[in-house]
């Protein structure tokens, strides 16, 4: 197989943690199923805000620019968290997504069997869950001019929420294909009894919908959706929607899972390149100690696998090798019933790299 | 004591059944605690389009000015949803909270005893569960200029946010003040990492806070909230925040109680004037059949004595009734266990009339 390039950005925290074993997990892959893989390593988040005066250098750019895809392990911090704005991890975040073009955010939101008892919702509501929420990532309130004045009133703030026609088809277009490939749901997610983007939403996504005449369409109001995830979370396939409503239902849908400690995300572009990154944060508290878990990293390569790369087979089997060593009873801390039983960070890896 | 006048909007749907019982609860307390009520009755929302030709006729909001409190059934349904902004229900709600000047939101989410196992929470995720969603309610993107234009890449949608200090801090004042009378814990919520008129909330926040040195505040991401919400409910006490994530997370707290049919708001401005609605929507499968539960319009009256008139004992006695009233295991259909040994409508208002 050619060679691919893999930018990878460990960012703060347990982010170098858990990336580690990622890579040890995709250079086991490389003999097994003929891959190749050629690492690039770079600085981002808090800790280039450090080393280099920015959360997002430019050799980091032209680094993830270069490359057929991104590994992310995690930025942020309370470090950082009073910086002013050009010197915030988050920054960096935002900088990276519309430079790399990562207008779509996937993220899978399912239940791990062994994790069931974790969630808060009762398990006889969660049964069945399993389900992916779209989010537009480089439009909307996220991106529009922002700025202070002086009104009527004395100061206030302003953002604006824009969208145009072509942002909103691609990433509905995607969410179409998505549930195409899945139960063939699609709930499009919006708020357009008060917001003209919304309305707009709702018209483009209208205008689509006949092209996918077998997906079964709904559209929920933005409050409705906070409420019916709650209410009967299985019964959602793909969930659809614009940036700041995606940052608020994705984060509500991988919670009632009580899986969030393992859930992977992907942020694509046109054609196949991506980011990929676990769901959870930088986790400063457990840093250095090599008790994180490696888990939502490692899925998150298997989403590589699969979405940018097409190894459909390598992907499966690392999901397949995740599920036998939790199946096998292993668990790092966080997810360990008896935490004195806990394995380390490296073992975790270590044992799926056996698995595979 | 002097008479106070009540402006009522039944509105759509089931809003004229469960007002009703509510007027019906209020007279009954006229003799028991000596207040005296002068009720006169508008047309808003679908039935005002219909009959009217328009969602909030000027008669009607003439009528809310002149009153001392509104109390409003509920407004919308599938036959209004299609039309042109104008002609929606949903404007009216807009129009009336801009035009009383209705800033505050104030969504009190509650475990009762008998429907707590009605949520999808496990019951003891639950225990304790008792908060109030304290949303912003005429600012913000919901009231910010709104239009199309062609852009670059065609047709594009815009929606301004807008906050300006003056309008931030009377409703955290408010908040702070709702805290001061219970367990003096604030969660301010806001995407302070993001957004501009959320640096100017925090900002707004922290200059505040000193002023009520007993409370205890936290600042906390609308996506971190949205999970806490469902990870640890019983440890909110007040939430403070911007109109579109109080929306949604009142809705969704709102959810996660079980017993969102019973739930009761109060819409507050300068003084003590207030508007005061049950949570539930208009329910129009359902209107019409005599089985809608009064119990959370009720409730939004005894929100009413307490918040605008100051009848503590009035509203405690309305709370006590419906308590008691539920202990004796009577039951609406749509918290029966049973739902042939439901009650009526008018038989649930009669019975708390009977327990006062
Ligand atoms: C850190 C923050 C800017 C970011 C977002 O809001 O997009 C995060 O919450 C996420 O969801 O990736
Ligand atoms: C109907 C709609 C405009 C309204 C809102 O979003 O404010 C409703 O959801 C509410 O919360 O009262």
């Amino acid at each position: 197989a050619d060679v691919k390039k893999i930018a990878v950005i460990a960012g703060d925290g347990i982010g170098p943690e858990v990336v580690a074993e990622a890579i040890k997990v995709m250079k086991s892959t490389e003999e097994l199923f003929g891959l190749q893989f050629e690492f690039e390593h770079g600085l981002f988040g808090g800790i280039a805000i450090d080393e280099k005066g920015t959360p997002l250098p430019e050799d980091t750019l032209d680094m993830c620019q270069r490359a057929d895809a991104v590994l992310l392990g995690a930025v942020g911090g309370p470090k950082w968290d009073n910086n002013t704005k050009e010197l915030r991890p988050e920054t960096g975040l935002l900088g990276i997504r519309k430079a790399l073009g990562l207008f779509s955010n996937i993220r899978p939101a399912v239940v791990f069997d062994c994790l069931k008892e974790a969630s808060t919702l009762k398990p006889e509501v969660l049964e069945g869950t399993d389900l992916i929420v779209v989010r537009e990532l480089t439009g909307g309130i996220y991106f529009g001019e922002k700025f202070r004045r002086e009104g009527e009133q004395g100061e206030e703030a302003v953002d604006t929420c824009v969208y145009n026609v072509h942002e909103v088809e691609r990433i509905v277009r995607q969410a179409f294909d998505v549930a195409m490939k899945r139960s063939k749901r699609l709930a499009s997610v919006d708020k357009a009894n008060v917001l003209e983007t919304s309305r707009l939403w709702r018209e483009t996504v209208n205008r689509i919908a006949p092209e996918y005449p077998e997906v079964e369409l709904e559209h929920v109001l933005v409050d409705n959706c906070a409420m019916q995830l709650l209410r009967r979370p299985a019964s959602f396939d793909v969930i659809v929607t614009e940036n700041m409503f995606g940052d608020i239902l994705s984060d509500e849908a991988a919670m009632l899972t009580g899986s969030i400690g393992m859930l992977a995300s992907a942020s694509l572009g046109e054609g196949s390149y991506g980011l990929y990154e676990p769901v959870h944060g930088s986790a400063p508290d457990i840093a250095g100690q090599g008790i994180a878990n490696p888990i939502a990293t490692i899925l998150s390569v298997a989403l590589m696998y699969r979405l940018t790369f097409g190894y459909e087979e390598a992907a499966n089997a690392i999901e397949a090798a995740v599920k036998q060593v939790l199946d096998e009873g292993h668990r790092t801390s966080d997810i360990a019933a008896d935490r004195a039983q806990a394995i380390s960070t490296t073992k975790m890896g270590d044992l799926i790299v056996d698995a595979l």
